[in-house]
């Protein structure tokens, strides 16, 4: 049975982001702080992981902290969890404007490594409630619409 | 006319992560690290963004990089590229496992502060192929497959 999302069930998050450079910006969320750049071959300071590969971090840091969320309600201990996160990116439509791929990863490839007493079974229920419960992974799987607004500040 | 895409043209991106405690992750790439966490109020170290608000930062990120890229090859004068991200979340799915709602943001808005002396005409269309050449945009506007595996370490 349904139930209405309550006040408590809906959570705001906000990042407000700063560029520095063209390729480096800082984000900043309650106070906390993100540094994001480019290597020096691609015109940044290497201050940074590129924006693509945070999103891969994102994914790593989602795992543990709903692998271990759900591993506590599903009564499992997992002493951790470690991660890689890989993907490729056609930069065609990036770099040169071009239309014949996607702008974005065309898939992305997650191994989880998790140091647990419990059984197989366990193990492969476990991830797949990790996986379904995954709100990066939900954003990636699943279409998710974005607003682009502009605000123009001229001298 | 299509072309094929060149070995130049896909790059693999790869993220390695530690989960040092059940809500803090550094990622690492190409030597570069990145750290998640979580607030003190949800069992965190407040030493990092949440990995969805990781999420939002990446999208700023990419906003100003090829925000930038795009002004450059447009021949558009653009100082600086701020942005704000916002999204909401109903968190029970996460938080309870319930299957009411998704995962993930349901939505985001990203409003971008663009300094330049460029017209209302030539910002309106810079800003559409920002968005249509953006990878993080479109990893979210479109579906995109994640693959989950996962190794199991025993004492």
């Amino acid at each position: 049975m349904s139930r209405t999302a309550t006040s408590s069930d809906v959570k705001a998050y906000s990042v407000t982001a700063t560029g520095e450079t063209p390729k480096r910006v800082t984000g900043e969320a309650r106070g906390v702080r993100m540094v994001l750049d480019a290597p020096e071959a691609s015109g940044g300071d290497d201050e940074g992981l590129l924006p693509v590969e945070a999103v891969l971090g994102a994914l790593a840091g989602c795992l543990n902290s709903v692998g271990h969320h759900v591993a506590t309600q599903r009564g499992l201990d997992v002493e951790r969890i470690d991660a890689t996160v890989e993907a490729d990116l056609d930069v065609r439509r990036f770099r040169d404007g071009t239309d014949e791929e996607r702008a974005g990863f065309r898939s992305v490839r997650a191994t989880v490594t998790v140091e647990t007493d419990a059984s197989d079974e366990e193990v492969t229920a476990w991830l797949e409630d990790v996986r379904e419960r995954n709100p990066v992974i939900d954003n990636l799987v699943a279409p998710t619409p974005v607003e682009l607004a502009v605000e123009v500040k001229r001298d």
